[in-house]
């Protein structure tokens, strides 16, 4: 057990900070509820955004900037999106500092109209789609902007929820309800592969309660992840707008039947969360386990030598090796630590924490055996590999590790997933156990609340799954609502969630 | 000449605007002096920062995401620095927003310290650095950051000059002075080089007077471009930045031998006003030119039919075509535009306002002929290639045409710099034909100010360049100041700026 990174079991929050702090990934910064994303955690972000890109490009989609303040009046335009955003926000009120004539720097210039940083970026968006949009041949509209947001938060946790955070948000406009609702569904999609296939985290996808949709939404749908201490994450979402933002920003288009309509808008987002979702899904009292697909080193060759003598020679196999891996692997993907100011154990030690997949041992011994000891971050498995053969075994070995990962997540997740049907269980174990529970309820926002106020949980979704372009929900035999008693069409997820 | 499009002669600024409009490349925001960056202009800024990322990364740093607030009180702690970035900047007062009683928006939650976003981001990071260096080896600290940033300025222009511009800026710490003015010099060729290479803008590397280097830096080093008005543009600077930072924020170290000492740092920049830079160096009257290498897109391949039976048989032909180019160029490289609402000729006009640098056009006839006409964005020149060979022929085609835009450029600034030594001379020429004038000058502010306020011109810079690791003074005859008819030790660049 690494001294430094409290065990799971003893302290969970802490944990988690722990495993950050040594695998180098993030900090404090000096601006409350700021966070410092270090160059490791970047790099995994990195490597989150070319993935995504590429889908989101794959499907049409481009990239453009809008810009990060919004005029006061924008926000107030769409009523639920107001009361949603604007009342936790950074508001921008004067144009500059001025030395007082004591030296004290004070603000001077004011606004006329403050201008509020971007919590989301809907309405100003907005806005310049009313511009850009006249007829049905300007539609669709299918953009993404990759940004920094912020909000007003009392709590923060790193990556979890900071006040400025990184993340995407696609705004796409539509001629007709139903391509928007396709666009919708067609990223929930895209953000479930994702989360499974590159993060290996499990997700359920649903639609939001009412009381739990973006401020602003017809339907919002979500992926949720279970953490390892089986609370929920949500870990994006893709809203179906309606026509409520094409109102209020009057984003109008003469149709194909001549007449003047609104377009149909849908937005969706993830973010810098996403790196919390993957330290907490997998990584273990050790620190860091990094899912290979996004880990931004996967091999760091090791070479462990006495005396300038083993040191050339343990060098050299290390290259070899190292050579075999990039050119299987890329460049950037290998790391060969021939630091001389540290010893072969804490070299071990730092990769990983670092979620280095493999790394590979090669000591004056194993340049005689021509071949290395490659071991494997998750398990510990030792194995022999020659050197020239690293290259490879090594891509094979990252699949089935990434495979790994996400089977041992999923069977966690199913391990601590309940149907209930008696109130007082749910609450004692919701509270107790954690875990997601599959419980019938009656659709109605008096049941909801009862969840968040007896037992600090919520509605994470109503579960379905998108088939033939439709979202279908799951789990629909009919029972009695835990709460009310009262007829419920299916079971949704309750859990408690960050 | 196109007709959406101001010529040159008529309106220099007109036709920036025009072109950037019809390019699609950007839009003022609806927010004072803020743009919104469009898709195809934003396609060009992707395409500037992975070929800039890659260069950051191959000579050893790493990326990294520090928060876009800085206290009010890190500005104040370097003497110069809050001079020069504390006065116009956005001021965060407040904490969100409450509705009156009337319904009106107000701030609430009124911050103790306001906050800056960051003009720029020294004082933060160095802060940071302060916390992360204890000892020589935790050094060099060789972070890029790519992020946005907010200057309040007064008269903005798109691209050049915004309110909020995105940007890279590089932030150093090193252990020796040598070191970090090493890698001063080693981004200035990179910037150089990328400026060349990429952008086809021919750039005049120097140093900056005390007067218009950064405020805080020891030295600063610039690349200068001259534009088709010519002017000159700054388009990336490069700091020593001494341990002015490090003192200001404590960035100490235990060195080699045990002492206490400060770190040497440096800060480097390039940002979206690039892409200002080369639609004003290469474009026409007929709008956008874009360097192939940075082009988003590199051919567009526009099928010609009347009635269902041509356009099956032009379809088929285009598709040939276009996937021979894809498989050469990659897939986004390519577009094929079988758009049914447009006639050619608009097509034309579109790609060709977008700054595609080939299109191809394939009607019936050259079906029959098994090859398209090939026509270059540059120079009109058409040329038949055969369906199957546009991929092959293609990259020369491009390499050739990038090469050709640089060697325009260049002749173009060539034409336009003079040594002049005759004060009258240069004041009236640098106004009524502009251009660069190599003066002779003594090195004093004094003498500086002249420019300024005769001419509104200035220093733009000392010119140098980097051979054998040092900064090396060209134009170094001696002769006397045209201002003052002192000795001077060499020349520099006058000329009126962006």
């Amino acid at each position: 057990m690494a001294k430094n990174i409290t065990p799971r079991e003893k302290d969970y929050p802490r944990w988690y900070l722990d495993v950050i702090n040594a695998g180098g990934l993030a900090d404090y910064a000096p601006v409350r509820g700021c966070m410092v994303i270090k160059p490791h955690g970047y790099a995994v972000w990195e490597a989150i955004q070319q993935a995504l890109d590429g889908m989101f490009k794959a499907t049409g989609h481009v990239n453009a900037y809008f810009p990060l303040f919004i005029p006061q009046s924008f926000l107030a335009k769409e009523a639920q999106h107001v009361e949603g955003f604007a009342m936790e926000c950074a508001v921008v009120t004067h144009s500059g500092l001025e030395k007082t004539e004591e030296g004290v720097l004070v603000p001077k210039g004011k606004l006329e109209e403050p201008l509020v940083v971007r919590p989301t970026s809907e309405t100003v968006i907005g806005a310049m789609y009313a511009k850009w949009v006249q007829s049905w041949r300007d539609l669709p509209i299918l953009i993404n902007q990759w940004a920094n947001v912020v909000r007003w938060e009392m709590r923060t946790r790193l990556f979890l929820r900071t006040m400025e955070f990184l993340w995407q948000e696609g705004h796409t406009a539509h001629e007709t309800e139903e391509e928007a609702h396709q666009e919708t569904l067609r990223i929930l999609e895209i953000y479930r592969t994702f989360a499974e296939e590159w993060l290996a985290v499990p997700v359920v996808t649903g639609q939001k309660s009412e009381s739990e949709k973006f401020a602003g939404a017809e339907r919002t749908y979500t992926i949720e992840g279970m953490m390892q201490d089986k609370k929920a994450l949500q870990m994006g979402t893709s809203h179906d707008l309606g026509r409520n933002f094409a109102k209020a920003f009057e984003i109008r288009f003469q149709g194909r039947d001549k007449t003047l309509q609104y377009a149909w808008t849908t937005s969706w987002g993830v973010s810098t969360r996403l790196i919390g979702a993957l330290i907490m899904a997998h990584s273990d009292d050790e620190g860091l386990i990094l899912p290979p697909k996004v880990a931004p080193i996967q091999l760091a060759v090791v070479p462990i030598w006495k005396g300038p003598e083993e040191k050339a020679k343990v060098l050299e196999a290390a290259e070899k090796a190292a050579a075999s891996a990039r050119a299987a692997l890329g460049d950037r993907k290998v790391v060969l630590d021939d630091r001389d100011e540290l010893k072969p154990g804490p070299k071990f030690f730092e990769w990983e924490q670092k979620g280095v997949p493999f790394r590979l041992e090669i000591g004056p011994r194993d340049v005689n055996d021509g071949a290395g000891v490659l071991v494997s971050r998750l398990d510990r498995t030792k194995e022999k590999v020659p050197f020239d053969r690293i290259g490879e075994v090594l891509p094979g070995k990252l699949e089935a590790y990434q495979k790994a990962l996400l089977e041992r997540a999923r069977s966690f997740r199913d391990s601590h997933t309940f149907e209930v049907d008696d109130y007082r269980e749910l609450k004692e174990r919701v509270q107790a156990e954690g875990g997601f529970y599959l419980v019938h309820w009656d659709g109605t926002p008096e049941s909801e609340t009862r969840f968040k106020e007896d037992m600090k949980a919520s509605i994470r979704c109503i579960p379905g799954t998108v088939r033939d372009g439709e979202f279908q929900r799951t789990h629909t035999e009919p029972g009695t609502c835990i709460v009310s008693g009262k007829p419920s069409p299916g079971r949704v997820i309750v859990a408690q969630a960050y």
